[in-house]
Formats: structure tokens, C-alpha cells, sequence
């Protein structure tokens, strides 16, 4: 029986709540210090490679974050006519730029407040480098918050890549920061970011609803496994003022890992218990 | 931060791969002893209330059971024009049984190999005796595949509500039982089971898949969330020789925490990395 094997490795643990959690064996540590703004751990895994851990959360692993990635980039991208400037805030490990680099755009912004993540991200994960060094993408070590305010480009798309509402990533889950980066966004632009676990967040992303629908004409929420993130299954929010998600016929990227064109629908019909919570 | 919390409560861990998993603290431990086919442990946890783990395994927890037992039922049932008599296997702890008799069934029938669980359940599971007591109902300690081979019954609907494949439920994943199955299913009939998870069963999924499709004429792999299973997302196949899942105009039962009429078509879009094995 598997429930056995008693390996004697090191382990990483994060709870999920109070009384449970996942813990991952550490079989080489590449990684543990704490930057101007955070706790950064990154370590391999046996099963799940390379795993980026901020304030002791699982961020990222080399096995699963194409869910998280592509669930983020896809429904927005090619909800976009034409999407030529593109903007990340968050995300320095890089999967998020390197889907957004799959369409045709002109630049894609990458804005990641701590400097350090870049650093060992740039070591841990194949992907990076390779995006980085195209010649569309820009990176920005900044504030997010701060850049939406100071910035005076407009974006076609705006992509949160926000860790949890701990830490440096708090400012981008409240009402004021989306208010600063619409103004940032062309008039057919289109917002998406992650909003949490439906299972262990939901009093959470039900506030973010409350005031992502006060400042958007729509606001579509839409879930997707993540096997690493609390619960399995993550939620993220479409925003826009003139269209509804998968409104082009412009085909997806090829060689997508996860979703593809039967999904449009389908990752917008959300669980009878979390229509009830956001009627 | 969440991270630094350090209960000294004893634990319980699932092993997912050999070097990650789950733990759930636990608050209270109800039943640890080993039956005539296997380890059973019924405790409680803060978070997820009583949890029922065989084998090691965890099977069934009181917060995220509906996940798991609304997808096994539903799709099945909810297909079917008129199902009166309906079969299922494994499923001790009640919850299918629950989900399967707010239909109007003239019967269902639950083939349980082991009747400790069927007594730890009573009292650990709220809804297990009340759907016991239900006229409709009809218990029988055997062998799954024991039962299926001998009963003369015929049933409309069949739900394999098996655990993993080891321990006792190792025949339940097998191309003889299926066969065996399919003999006492009435020609408008319907079968759904759970397959495992597309993480980390993928392998298993795709040979289970080889042999349904060479006995059914329509089979429809879908998937849907459940937090404490290996990878948050779980993999059921559904199985007839008439016809594809929702095929009738029956409304779903009222109340459902997970399933709904929006979901038909998703939860049967299947993930471009299960597709592309599959084929």
C-alpha cells in the first residue's frame, strides 16, 4: 500500500486550513531566503519538480502550473480581437509570459515587485529565460500597484498574477487597484485574474465579485483544476466592458496542455454552491 | 501567516505520489481496526468533519462528499428516461444511495463486501440511515462481483462506486466484471463509475478506457473537482449501449450543491492531456 512509504526526506508542508494541508518531500533545497518582501523557497520534488513557494505558499511546481497558466492567459487572450499590448502584474516565474507570447502581440509587459523571484525563478524553470529574452517582452521590477498608477501606456489585455491576499500580493485583491489599472486599459480591453480557492475562499472571492461588479459591464467568474492550490480547483475573473468570454473566432494557440475549444463554455458554468453565494 | 500554525494533534497522511500528499490533523479518532478486507479509520477533523480513509485512502469526508457523489449519480441517472431499478456497488458510506433516491426509483440496491463499514458509517454519516430506512432501499453484504455474477435481477442503472484499485476493490476496475455487469443491465440501461484521477492515475484511466470502449458503444469519461482526492480532480466513466449522457428532458433533482443543467456539456469536455493519451 502506498500510505507505507515512510521516505525519511525533508519536507515542505502549507495548510490549506487550520487542520489540513499537503506537504511535499524535499529531495534538493535551491533555495531559502527571505527578500525585502517575502519568504522565497524553492526546491525539487521528486513528482512535482521544481516548486517556487512564497510565504510558505505553493506558487508554482514544473508538473502542474500549465493549469494554472493557461486558465489564466487563454480565456482572456483569445476573448481579444487583436490583443497588441499585453500587461502582467505578478508573475515572475514566467509561465504566464510565456503563454501570452504564443499570440501575435506587440509587447507584453511583465511587472514583478521582488527582483529575487526573477533571480531563482530564472534558474529553477526552463521557461523562463527563453520568454524573457523575446524580443516583446519587457520586464519591470515594480510595485504592480504603483505601475498601474504611474504608467502612462493603455493595454489591450491586463493579466493579475497575484499570489494570495498575504504579503506584497494584498493590494492587488482590493477594489482600488482594479479601479487604478481599468484606467489603464483600452476601451475593448480585457481584465483576468485569480480570485482563490472556491472551497477554502470563497467569503473571499465573493467580496472581490461584490466590487469586480461594480467597475466592469461584465465580470465572469470561471474555475479549472490546480493540483497543487488549496482545494484542487482555483478561480479566476473575467472583466470587461464590451464583450462576454470567447466573443472572437481567432482559433486558440496549438499544443495548449490543457484547455482547448470545448472548454469555452464549459469552465464558465460554475458549481450550484457558488452561484448560490454570489447571487 | 497561515504556515507558521503548529497543532500538536496527531495526523492522518495520504501518500499521492511517493513523495507528496495530504495530512488532516485529527480532533477526534472514532474507529481504527482492521476488518476481514481491510484497514478502516473513521475520525474527525476541524475542517472537513468526519472522514472515513481505507486502506490509507481517504474515501469520504462530511464537507466534500457531494463533489464525488453528485457526479457519480447525476449524470447517470439524469440520462435515463425512467429508472426504477438501480444497482450499486461499493458506496457504504451511503452517499450515492442518498444522491440515487431523490429520483423516484421503484429500487435501489447497495452490494456492500463490508459490513464494518456499513456500521461505522451509520454512525459517523448523518444521511446514511436515513437513506437505509427508506422504503426503496435494499442492503446486501457480498461481494460486488459475486453479486453481479449470481442476481437475477435486471437493473436500469448501474453505479460503480468503487474505491482505488487495490485492496478489495481491485476486481471492480476489471474487463471480466464490467462484462459480467453489462449481462444484468437492461438494454436501455446505464452505468457510470469513478476511474481515478488524470494526475495520477492516467495510466490506469487510459486502460480502463480500452476495455469499456470494446464492451459499450458509448462511453463518456467526465470529470469534476474533489478536494481530498489525489489531485483535486477526479475521472468517471459513463457507459451505455443506447445513448450519450443527457439525453433525456427531465429536470435535475431540486437543491444540488454541485451539479447543474449548465454543466452538461462541461464536465464531458475533457483536458487537452487526457485527450491527446486517450486517442
Amino acid at each position: 500500500m502506498k500510505n507505507n512509504i515512510r521516505n525519511e526526506r525533508p519536507e515542505i508542508r502549507e495548510y490549506h486550513s487550520d487542520s489540513t494541508g499537503v506537504f511535499f518531500q524535499i529531495s534538493r533545497l535551491l533555495l531559502r531566503e527571505v527578500s525585502r518582501f517575502q519568504r522565497i523557497e524553492v526546491f525539487e520534488n521528486p513528482f512535482f519538480g521544481k516548486v517556487l513557494v512564497l510565504d510558505g505558499l505553493i506558487q508554482t511546481t514544473e508538473r502542474d502550473e500549465f493549469f494554472y497558466h493557461e486558465m489564466l492567459v487563454h480565456p482572456a487572450l483569445n476573448s481579444h480581437p487583436s490583443p497588441k499590448d499585453v500587461l502582467i502584474i505578478g508573475g515572475g516565474d514566467g509561465g504566464t509570459l510565456r503563454e501570452v507570447l504564443r499570440y501575435p502581440v506587440e509587447q507584453a509587459t511583465l511587472v514583478e515587485i521582488d527582483s529575487k523571484v526573477i533571480d531563482v525563478c530564472r534558474e529553477a524553470f526552463p521557461w523562463l529565460n527563453p520568454a524573457l529574452e523575446d524580443e516583446r517582452s519587457r520586464l519591470v521590477i515594480d510595485d504592480g500597484t504603483k505601475f498601474v498608477q504611474e504608467t502612462a501606456d493603455k493595454f489591450d489585455v491586463i493579466l493579475v498574477d497575484s499570489s494570495e491576499p498575504i504579503g506584497p500580493s494584498t493590494p492587488l485583491h482590493s477594489e482600488e487597484f482594479y479601479l487604478n489599472l481599468k484606467e489603464k486599459l483600452n476601451t475593448d480591453g480585457i481584465v483576468a485574474g485569480q480570485i482563490g480557492s472556491p472551497l477554502f475562499h470563497m467569503e473571499a472571492i465573493k467580496r472581490e465579485y461584490g466590487f469586480l461588479r461594480k467597475i466592469f459591464k461584465y465580470v465572469a467568474l470561471y474555475t479549472g483544476p490546480v493540483p497543487t492550490y488549496p482545494g484542487g480547483t482555483w478561480c479566476y475573473a473575467f472583466l470587461s466592458d464590451w464583450t462576454l468570454p470567447g466573443g472572437t473566432e481567432h482559433p486558440l494557440p496549438p499544443d495548449l496542455t490543457f484547455f482547448n475549444q470545448e472548454m469555452w463554455k464549459s469552465v464558465f458554468s460554475l458549481p450550484e454552491f457558488m452561484k448560490s453565494k454570489l447571487d
